[in-house]
């Protein structure tokens, strides 16, 4: 099978740095352009040193990002630029016949009036909004498999969505007054030269930011209200943590059925166990982690994988559900390429394990 | 005036060294003595290369921990012991007509049935935990200066009961459904030889643990209800961080004036605001922070400091407070001498500024 | 071609853990057996949750150590064992007819004396060391195609012998005077429950430990005096940096061509460069570095390939050499990994790209 | 006794900061002015959460740096400037009587042949070299008392010049062949937003930067010819590594008297042993680590103290000397605050201790 060939426009942030990580390494997709306004002209082996083991890395060069000419240069284009910048590259590159994968937040919401509401500014092509698909794999696999517009979901939403989804559809919780707190790697601020994410600024600290109506809100109230088949408001905070990767999420949820012992606990336990084991039980990205385990970043850095662990509380009756991501790949470009995978027919998992 | 003498029995873990750190420099106290098993026979300055510049650290030695030379070489003790421990120094000490400042766990807990329901055992001297004042000084300070056995809060109990404690009072908060989610950097599991805590199975990771019955709940709830005059049970999650030092809490709470609207939150933010400011306006080791800050536990470090940080959320009607202090001190061993001073009559700050 | 079957003897240290990694996805290997005293009966996705998502992870247990049986489950064993303990499974192994790659320092030295000299005892199969030969691929590469026991390199030696043994052999530089200051992430000393390596003891700290004559010397001076063809006695200063994983190492060489101008420098620049080129110019795990280029350990973690960049130092007529390597892949297992694809006569990049 | 007004022009860098934090406490001088052109008009408590909790910090406000305004606000100037902005201030502050103390290298040389060598261009005010002194007190302390202009020394030349000057001055180990290497925390580079020193680019990566002529070199040959009496060129190669604070240096030194065994080494170390405790036996920031002790970081962060240790290698015949420092402390502003107790005849350690 001839390789597809695939073209980043972005590639200097840390989430195109992580596509072109998987993508020099893909079974079936190769890598045929990558674009930055910076770089132009210096091979990839020359801005990321530590690709220079890989041929590929030695000749591919960046080149300034212009539409036409990536049509020509690859079938399948992925954005990693900042949101209202990505919108510019999408329209012209679906014109032009490419499937765009975007990893900004341009594509993700389907209301326009969100989308203004979060971004302070209308939608510069509100129609597409329609036509692309959020890219939650699990959550949208037959959709993904057509698009031609996939809008991949963002790291907080990711750790958020794939714990809660399915149990809001199985009506296992309220859903009101959902929490998520958050833990997030720097790499999750992406590679801006800001005093406060230097080194000396993040080491030793933990801090939280952003709070009471982080941007990430629109989309995952967005898609938790989907799930619940009414409209669903969540209280979010994030946190920046001194690790380059990963992000830690625990949700603070109440479950619909009321226990107070662990006898009435464990009766909840089973519906929830059921409900995860038949959402993600064959998922190949998601770890439904047992007995006494809990997430921990450190074992799914560098991986595609989510994991999930959950704890009933009697004395509260509250439900706890924590989850790790690697936020630059299941977080971003390694669900992105899942989706690549799904939208080319390929095996999911290709280039991700 | 003479300097008193004071002791520390158990001085080798992390909260003994940050004692002695403070009292090598206290302008009233003089550090006459530290015991600890394994150290026996080392000077201070052996065993803590980082005090060696100290006169007092070059000759003090550290000694086998016997009550009956305690109490004639120091009139206050410090223990820095495990709980469990800390007792069996404690019931002599006070005998032979010493102050005891306490951090452990021993005599937190004012009803000896939490204690057992938490610590799993009946407590050695429950005679003692009505006898004890818990060594919270911005809410107990009347107490401690006149007490002989000073229970001191835990790490977490200090980032959580500050911050709560006064809207509990002033009925400006619901006492259910409260959670705590806190995060806390290495030092908070002790200088303990364990796997876990090896330098590469933290760095890099974020994960929770000891949920959801974590020991300090029974102190936490203890104060919490004594606060709202009601039964208070609360939802408690810590995370481990890589870091060396520091706690960051983030509460989250219901107002109990309803709002839905920025309007509606400015009022009940004054009355936070003022509730805030009369509790600890004139505290010298709380930080009230204003405008956009938000706490950031490397402003803390090193300091007695707590910062104190909150917002309304008028899309959930939710109140969300942020703590940060360094665990080893207000969290521990600052705390401890901020007691030390009340229960000896000096000034409140002395050898903490 | 049916895949080859491997074991691990020991796999629940961090180079063992790293070998469980690499064969976990090795093309013509298969992982069949694997031990540890301490978690016997447990599968690897027990014991190390990060491989959970992979198939054989979920259902290979972990085995006690046993010579007999594990000459039935492979053909090829990995020894990851402390030095001392190595030897006794080697012995039994090898009569039993199997391949046996040790990454302790067991098999490293040729001559009993220089053992005996660094390690206190004498060595308990001294015929052994003659048949063993020293794993370093790129020198080795022949001798290790026919060889039944490979003694894989240390991380320091690693990092020291293949910037420096080209020069050397080409004598240009003076075989006396070599100086390597060398800087080790924690984990190269090892999962071991030591107060030493806590994180607390660990961040935030830089500092020397066993100079002047840490036990690595012994093989480093072994190789550098064959390849320089006379006796060599080096300096070496092992530091501990709070990374997880790396080495970086600055040699301090004296060329055998004065020089003491930019242009003098250029002349001898030509050679060391010509000599760079050919012993490594095609090797796939050596990145000699150009133009302004510097080693830095973040560009090779988690890869089998070692960084070299030099600089000729007109002011003093000294060539400084840096080099940087992932201490747990180059300089531990994914070196043996490499060993192994030579004895097994597979290309010798499988599984390491 | 009145305290005496001193300021700090460019109060906002990480020197700058530390600065601050050494002279709100400290019991002679009063902080009366600080500028910073990018945060005038808000207080120290703003810009710098972490003194928010001292009285002077929420009142004092920076101010655009205005030479006739500074010198009727204080009688002493600190400059924590880049180098070549410093001159500029220096010169009329000193026109205007006040005592300067300047952290940056515009006066550390006195050589205005060196400065433009190292800085590429003619020191604009060639005569105020031979006035300034070079502020390390422990060399130069009777010069520094009467000094109206101190160049306080950098962080890796007084990591460097305070090992090794006593043993050149008393001809102990040859002046030639000198190597320094030197790892630094982040926070030398200073809290400048480029993207080299973003966390995720420091975190878990070691690496060499600025060889084979850092500029620092200038000012560490200038004192050590000094010391030697001749003229000394050293090789030097400082490491980034990711720490907020701290130098380690490791010197590779020559000894004068050659050794082959211990017993040679025994009577070499006697002689370095003798000279050290001369030079240092009563300096109150210098720490001769004993035994087995060997200099880490950790053990000087936030104080003002350098440690020294030294092996003598039998197999060598050579001498290497460790040496840790806060660079923000003794390698910088705590020096520089040193040298204002000795201009204004203070106790040395006021502040410091």
């Amino acid at each position: 099978m001839k390789p597809k060939q695939v073209a980043i426009v972005g590639a200097s942030g840390y989430s195109g740095e992580e596509l072109v990580r998987l993508l020099l390494s893909h079974p079936y997709a190769e890598l045929s352009a990558v674009t930055s306004r910076q770089y132009g002209g210096q091979t990839i082996a020359q801005v990321f040193p530590k690709f220079g083991h890989l041929q590929r890395a030695k000749t591919l060069q960046f080149s300034e990002p212009k539409p036409e000419l990536l049509a020509k240069q690859a079938q399948l284009i992925f954005l990693a630029l900042p949101h209202g910048v990505a919108v510019e590259f999408a329209i012209p590159l679906l014109h032009l016949g490419c499937q765009v994968i975007d990893l900004s937040a341009d594509f993700r919401l389907r209301n326009p009036a969100a989308y203004k509401d979060f971004y302070a500014h209308d939608h510069p092509s509100p129609e597409l909004l329609t036509q692309a698909v959020y890219g939650l794999p699990e959550i949208y696999r037959a959709s993904i498999q057509k698009a031609s517009l996939v809008a991949s979901p963002g790291c907080y939403p990711t750790s958020i969505l794939l714990p809660a989804i399915p149990l809001l559809k199985a009506k296992l919780i309220h859903s009101s007054g959902i929490i998520a707190d958050s833990l997030s790697g720097v790499s999750g601020a992406g590679r801006k030269a800001e005093a406060d994410y230097l080194f000396v600024e993040c080491n030793e600290s933990m801090r939280p930011y952003g709070l009471p109506k982080h941007r990430h809100l629109s989309e995952i109230e967005q898609e938790l209200s989907l799930a619940a088949g009414t409209e669903v408001t969540i209280q979010f905070t994030p946190h920046l943590i001194p690790v380059n990767r990963g992000i830690l999420t625990t949700l603070y949820l109440a479950p619909q059925e009321h226990f107070s012992d662990a006898k009435g606990a464990n009766l909840v336990a089973e519906k929830i166990s059921a409900c995860y084991q038949e959402a993600y039980g064959h998922e190949p990205f998601v770890r439904l982690l047992e007995g006494k385990a809990l997430p921990d970043t450190k074992n799914v850095i560098g991986t595609n994988v989510l994991e999930i662990a959950w704890r009933l509380d009697p004395r509260t009756g509250r439900l706890v559900v924590m989850s790790a991501e690697d936020n630059l790949v299941k977080g971003a470009s390694g669900q992105a390429i899942q989706s690549m995978n799904l939208m080319c027919g390929w095996p999911e998992t290709s280039g991700l394990s």
